[in-house]
């Protein structure tokens, strides 16, 4: 491609300040925006950059997903185990679909394993029986949200586990899940590896929130969002239709905003949006209460989504409880908005008709919609590949439209979040014409 | 980003012939695939790169989209016009209405104009009014498919049209639609450039099938696979409900096979995806017909997915026909294909219940499913940011994930299509076990 | 029931000419009308009214379908068979289910055949194996469209279907179908009936048309008249879209119009409706051309409704040609409405963009809806409870709420029709707009 | 119709006892069931009796609905008020738009007043302004769940309603509400009567519970329950995905179960199904809990659907609280069972993962689907034709399938109720596989 080829036309230089000069004036190129005078490489393979001559042979690249020439495992004799680990997150089955055929019809691979409910699976102790998964079994579950095989929380002793995989003589693992997941993942290589061991564990990443980095958008979270848009609708139709109508929606997104912000640009009837990267004040005259209370009184209803993370801050500690673990829970936002929103309106005497609407069950556990089941068949099919080629302790991205092998460390090395000051938040800040910040 | 970070593990060298090795043998990086010994770059700004000290200052790349801190246009004085052309498109709507809204409420502009069906809005003869199009208008019309301007087919003489956009002294016309459309852009620019006018002239790209270049996914093509999914299930219950049960869907796809594609993936019933991209004989012992007899005798049904565009060489001359232009139209490839096979059991005394399926007005006309709701209102954003930059002859894409002016020249010159060696056509393959080729 | 307490309240006589008088001046109490000095009775069932002392117990009566507490057949020793004949409509899958759980668990009826492909399924020749029906089987078969049992059309000798009944010593025989399958069915009956055999034969009416008499709605209407809803939407979205645009869509409705109105009423965007019980002419300048391109000239675009059965004298018996059976076909009138139209407005000198929908595969393939389904389920027990009472040539209806079983000659007397004088046309009238004939 | 025509075949004399006769021994006609030996009557009118000679001329019936040859109000002056109260149902705005369609297009009236926010629109305290409602104003309103008006909850004085309706010289008021609206509905004709005046006072029965008796479903029912079978659906995938899975649903119905019996009907993974109508004890070894304990041991899984106004016995006084209006408030029975389950399950060392739903707002404020829109529209229609007739204080129900006028008070004078003798319940029982009673 030809550098020329690429400019464009303009009609003559910028001479007048823009009105969203303030908004942007901080901007320089991440991975959520690029600074004006940047540009966008037109080249995204090592192969073409260093074939055109242009640059060098040390850009940093990840290693291409697909299918290998040459092989490491003998397909005939391979025995593979998938796992499906936390919440659910609709499209699981169709990796596991996924998985099934492409080891079946193309490699060839004749034993394959699904282990129940999660890390739990694996543990003698719990009695979970292990399920041969076939083709004929697998076909249809695509129709079905939620996972064939189960699913629970936490981790178990990886040794444990090692013991188990290396009791039915696995090669393969295939691990479906989140940050957590991905860790006890990596502790189970770490140990195959400290045995001397020949297991390769690839991940598929699992994360209704779009928090795991370097994957473009995590499969489901389309469905998801797209699910999250009819409870802002419900809630905008609810609001609507009594004096003082508030319909406050809360969503899933305990670290990252996503599905919230997604949602609330599908479906442009939430007036308020709460993230957990955009901290906001709820108390005096430029906290969140009191512009609520004067849209209300000016424009009779308004709607408030809020993801699950947002606002921790704001939760006096006592509310917070402990879960089975141990470690402290996540404030439940939604209820302590309600509560506060509630409490404000009575002390300015205004009328209140408050609907709350927390649909997360409803949204996690449909079926993928046909763009995530696409996705999933293609994650899957690159796992597949990665895994046979012997590939270990890494996941399936795909980094700017390319599926590609993400070592397992880089994928849990931080969060995927939503940029105050990128595009995303920008547009959500259009659409529901709230303040830029509550303060 | 460190290379050492994004370096995978794996068990050893690979020394098994996979069995895939003959579908991907022939393989080398493209647009479609990355060679297995190539990387996929982690850097995809010039910025980042040149920030680094790894790269050179020339790589080529394009230009980002995105708000300016300074403009070219002032708001309080601009005027706008706004056309759509050529087939409806789920998401038309969206993109209107995102238009208008970045338009009124960032900018401030208040003179937008709606020019009605197609480029026939700009000229007098054919007495379409001008719409004035406002924020209350087009609030909810992203709640419709279609289009609110309407729209028609072929060009019309530029000159007239810019006498027209002189004559309501338009600073900026936006422009919604596909190949030909932006052709058509192409000359009006022209004309204003050669008249020495000031009008900026940008392109949203339309196309429901997916054949624009360097624009990742046009929108509603999500929307309108996940539409086709419904026909293939139709055709698979159909088949499935009588001996010999053959269904024969017909989908959107001149030039390129992405949605039968897609929607074969998504829904996994098809047994054969017929495209342009792939030619395929229907005569012989390994023809299509009798592969298709020879698994209706076996399995006693099947599914056939075909694009529009596919077998355009099989259909003998006489039977197109020429549109109202005097072109050669395509040929009905479903309509075609009923007869053959149908003459071809008959021939060979077989039964056969043959259901006929064409979607097309069912899928185009509906409104865009939320994640394309969303890409609309942030092209739209994108062309907006683009116009007040006084960026001229240029298309919104995104380009591997970022948005990015894209020149319309480059937006014209080649036609995104279905890579016959590529991941998604081996997806395909996989999905529906049809054999490499018809021959 | 006091009749004083069914007394309504009045503000005083009625003195002024209703506008609607034109309208409803023939009228009397019929089925679909009751004249407004007659009145609707409160007490349906014999006993009540018999109980009051305020009627004679001669009234005619159907027999209430349901449980009875003492049966015919000995559950364990009982042998039962399933068919589904004829076109496909949604909920067959479901009254399948409903018909085995029923036996399954409640009756303890161990063995359930299913005849597959129609009548084909008893005559060895076709060679169609017989399935065995269990509780697992069919537990999820409702989430699909179509019909387990696949379907046939025709009929076939009924004693040849007899031997096979009596082969496998079936004593109960479940038809689901219409018209012509329960002529059929009747047929067999008088077979056994002639061989003095025990076997019970018992319908479940299935017409997508809603033109079998006594049964209020058939299963499926519903959901089907929902799905066509989409095809008038997607008519008028294309109509809208372009200059002089036409959407034209034919809906099921061989000899009764009711998807046809329903779908018109539920989606009032269609401008006319045409059904086989209302002649229309086409010519002359009170004929349905002249009347559309008035429309078309003045408002721009039309959406016409049509029924495959309306308008068969219209066509040209050259047109229309011989079925496998040698039977005289359904002319197909959307085809030629289509070119009727298309050759008007050329003749008229008017463009015309004309887009045309034929959704009945889309239709009739689609899974129930939760009241179709409901209404399957309870459909099939009480066809269980009747067969298993020893019932015999009869059919499940539900007649004005009340499920009773219908003799078989009842059933097959006579078509359900709209009628044209009555308040379902008049509604349909009112919601197009269009004149009460064209003549 | 003849008697002999109406006569079922028989196989012979029924000898055995049913399996179901413990079910149904203590049966006898009523509105929801008909014994045996009974007969439902073939004719539902009075002047088919009469003319048949078969019956007296004083068999209580209903008033039919629909126009008149002659009205009561000249419709050139006629000034129309609608409201809506109570919450929200699907249908609201299908009936306020065929009001209008039908008073302007039919009737020709031009003067509708929508009343805004339910009752309190009266009350010139409120502040709230009246509508005018017009044709293009409501054309597409039924898109849209909700209502266009408002409501709110509450009864206001009669007299200040009275003094508004004279002050605007109304001559009809339409009232869309449901048990309490329709009682202040009478309060209102009772005060204009009381002041001489000729205000047509007609209700449309608006219940998403169905509970209101004499009108078959009620609108908006069928669509409540068709989306509440969607929360059963997650619930089930939810309880499957999990060890010791238990989904729990709380669906509306405060003093009648259908919206939970018919959801669990259409969807069958409901386990048990909780209903106001049918009580149950939770402790004890027959009690509901230790069911459940035994099944989730033995099956892993158990999804529960329970109706707000079950069990209301069940939960301690000291729990339940006082409305605005100083009236007991309803248990709330999902929370209170959520708790007694994670108890019961903590005591017996079971681990327990449940899942609460709450699907209320969801539910009602969708849009119609195209039934309840026919059926709304119908309603509307027959309203109307009953209010330009002079008739008042009565609703639009439909007996039996005919569209009756029903006095208001008998529409107030009880509930429409479950019956745990007929043969919906025992639909229930058989497709939950639940006991006859938890004691």
């Amino acid at each position: 491609m030809n550098a020329a080829d690429l400019t464009v036309a303009t009609l003559g230089p910028c001479r007048i300040d823009s009105p969203l000069k303030p908004l942007i004036d901080a901007r320089k190129t991440t991975e959520h925006y690029v600074d004006e005078f940047d540009r966008v490489l037109f080249h995204d393979t090592l192969g073409d950059v260093t074939a055109t001559g242009l640059g060098p042979a040390d850009l940093p690249g990840f290693e291409p997903a697909g299918p290998r020439r040459s092989i490491f495992f003998d397909p005939a004799k391979l025995r593979v185990g998938i796992v499906t680990c936390g919440g659910l997150c609709p499209g699981i089955n169709d990796v596991i679909r996924g998985l099934v055929m492409e080891l079946s019809f193309h490699y060839g691979v004749q034993r394959i394993y699904g282990f129940r409910n999660g890390y739990q699976g694996f543990i003698p102790r719990y009695g979970h029986d292990v399920m041969d998964l076939t083709p004929e079994l697998v076909s249809r579950i695509a129709e079905d949200g939620g996972t064939l095989l189960g699913t629970s929380r936490g981790s178990q002793d990886p040794d444990e586990i090692v013991d188990c995989l290396e009791r039915l003589n696995l090669g393969v693992l295939f691990v479906i899940g989140g940050d957590g997941t991905l860790r006890g993942a990596m502790s189970i290589a770490e140990r195959v590896r400290e045995r001397g061991g020949r297991i390769a564990v690839v991940g598929i990443p699992k994360t209704i929130d779009n928090d795991i980095p370097y994957i473009d958008q995590s499969f489901g979270f389309q469905t998801a969002f797209a699910e999250a848009t009819k409870s802002i609708r419900a809630a905008h139709v609810e609001a609507k239709a009594s004096p003082h109508g508030v319909g406050l929606v809360k969503l899933m997104g305990r670290h990252s905003g996503f599905i919230a912000c997604y949602a609330a640009l599908a479906e442009p009837d939430a007036n308020y949006v709460l993230i957990p990267e955009v901290p906001f004040a709820l108390d005096g005259p430029g906290g969140f209460l009191a512009h609520l209370a004067r849209r209300v009184r000016d424009r009779d209803h308004a709607v408030i989504v809020v993801a699950e993370g947002a606002g921790q801050d704001l939760v006096p500690a006592e509310e917070a409880g402990l879960d089975a673990s141990g470690n402290k829970k996540l404030h439940d936002i939604g209820i302590f908005l309600r509560k506060r929103i509630t409490d404000h309106f009575a002390a300015e005497g205004l009328e209140l008709n408050l609907k709350y609407i927390d649909p997360s069950y409803a949204i996690r556990s449909v079926e993928a919609n046909p763009f995530d089941s696409v996705y999933c068949i293609r994650l899957a099919q690159n796992a597949v590949h990665a895994a046979m080629a012997g590939r270990t302790e890494l996941v399936i991205g795909r980094w700017r439209g390319r599926y590609v092998h993400i070592p397992m460390p880089l994928a849990v090395s931080r969060r995927n979040r939503v940029c105050p000051d990128g595009d995303l938040w920008l547009s959500v800040l259009e659409a529901t014409g709230q303040p830029l910040t509550f303060a």
